[in-house]
């Protein structure tokens, strides 16, 4: 598999290098702001129970903040500072996947942050064999998995109409995170580097590094491309076509 | 005192008695809005740590909304209509009180959450020792009150003028939170019958029951006015006045 020839051409990567501590930045952003938008999204919710259930999903991403935020500190890096640079692309992409309902807000929560998480994770194949554990550890799809599902299936059994225009937010949650994916590759030359396999040594603080080569960006479209049968497998569980 | 006088008025109180849910009902979904209202207010804060110290708060709340939420289906009621007339006199509170600053939401995630919390655990002292116990456990304003008080003392050590208008900020909340406690106590006969010390037989629901005593919602305020020392002890605290 891909997967594996990756891994193999990154070799041992740094224990705590500019790029590692790029990936925990945006994985502890990344948390904290979904942690955000599913507190607001529940809003939405149409029952007291959902609300409920909502609010449960949107804590344990609150959890895995906590996590990634102690493990910063533990390499000695200031978690603030190496989230900031994540603020903005991750900031753009909720802005841009703002849901407008209930459902839309379940099929983000589930396909949104799916996809993310495959992402994270094969990213952190590339880092040390602890960073690799933590990120696997943070990865919070499963728990949400069935109750995103039946809720989706149910509201289509109702209405089968919904299936085409959440089809449609489904891949534009997808197209939205790829592009924002790309941002921030173009911008983080560290983290673009774990993807390239490169070892290059990062300058203080990654904001003199050199810019990412094209090869690292291309990566990322060839990574996303990799996590498709991911996707489509959460897209059928919904009921919904790719 | 007046805690042990009203104590030993109120006798031994049923043990899963319609005020016992309602009381549980009342604070599983003052809970679960304070966890998605502080999660709301977190936006406001100006740096990440800020962020992150809101969010650890807002989480503390909805582990008790789960703890509370548990023990009402323990005690064989639906946890979902337990909390339903409670929805609208606590979402008209945050309504009213909406901050619109980082500072306001500091202060009333300690003022307001206070009051409330000290009222919350007289209510409580009236009900069944495992009630109590239960309540005791789930306030959780002492997690909060260094982070706030700190905060709140910097804020107007820079700014001094900042310091009466904080102080109206919670000199209204307080108002509104007696005004909305006097509303859940006419429209809940039984659980205002908690506070008279009655021992009224519940109809099934608490819909039927009778109307609550003139006595009843007199005890409220007085309720609210015993607890102005702890309510002061926290305006000292962030360096307001009362």
């Amino acid at each position: 598999m891909s997967e594996q020839q990756t891994s193999a051409a990154a070799g041992p990567a740094p224990a705590a290098g500019a790029g590692v501590i790029d990936l925990l930045g945006l994985l502890a952003y990344a948390r904290l702001v979904a942690f955000f938008r599913l507190a607001g999204d529940a809003e939405l919710a149409p029952t007291l129970a959902g609300k409920g259930e909502l609010a449960e999903i949107a804590v344990s991403e609150q959890a895995n903040y906590r996590r990634l935020h102690d493990r910063l500190r533990e390499l000695g890096a200031d978690p603030e500072e190496a989230m900031r640079p994540f603020v903005v692309p991750l900031d753009a992409w909720h802005a841009r996947t703002e849901p407008q309902s209930w459902l839309e807000s379940l099929v983000k929560a589930y396909v949104g942050d799916g996809i993310a998480d495959d992402f994270y994770r094969r990213l952190a194949e590339l880092a040390d064999p602890e960073t690799q554990a933590l990120v696997r550890d943070t990865l919070v799809e499963s728990g949400r998995a069935e109750f995103v599902a039946a809720q989706v299936r149910a509201a289509i059994a109702d209405d089968p109409r919904l299936a085409g225009r959440l089809s449609l937010w489904a891949r534009r949650l997808v197209g939205e995170a790829l592009s924002q994916a790309q941002s921030v590759a173009a911008r983080r030359p560290d983290l673009a580097a774990l993807l390239g396999g490169g070892a290059r040594e990062a300058a203080p603080g990654g904001a003199e590094a050199d810019a990412a080569e094209p090869g690292d960006l291309a990566m990322v479209s060839r990574m996303f491309a990799d996590l498709t049968d991911a996707h489509a497998a959460r897209l059928e569980a919904m009921g919904l076509s790719g």
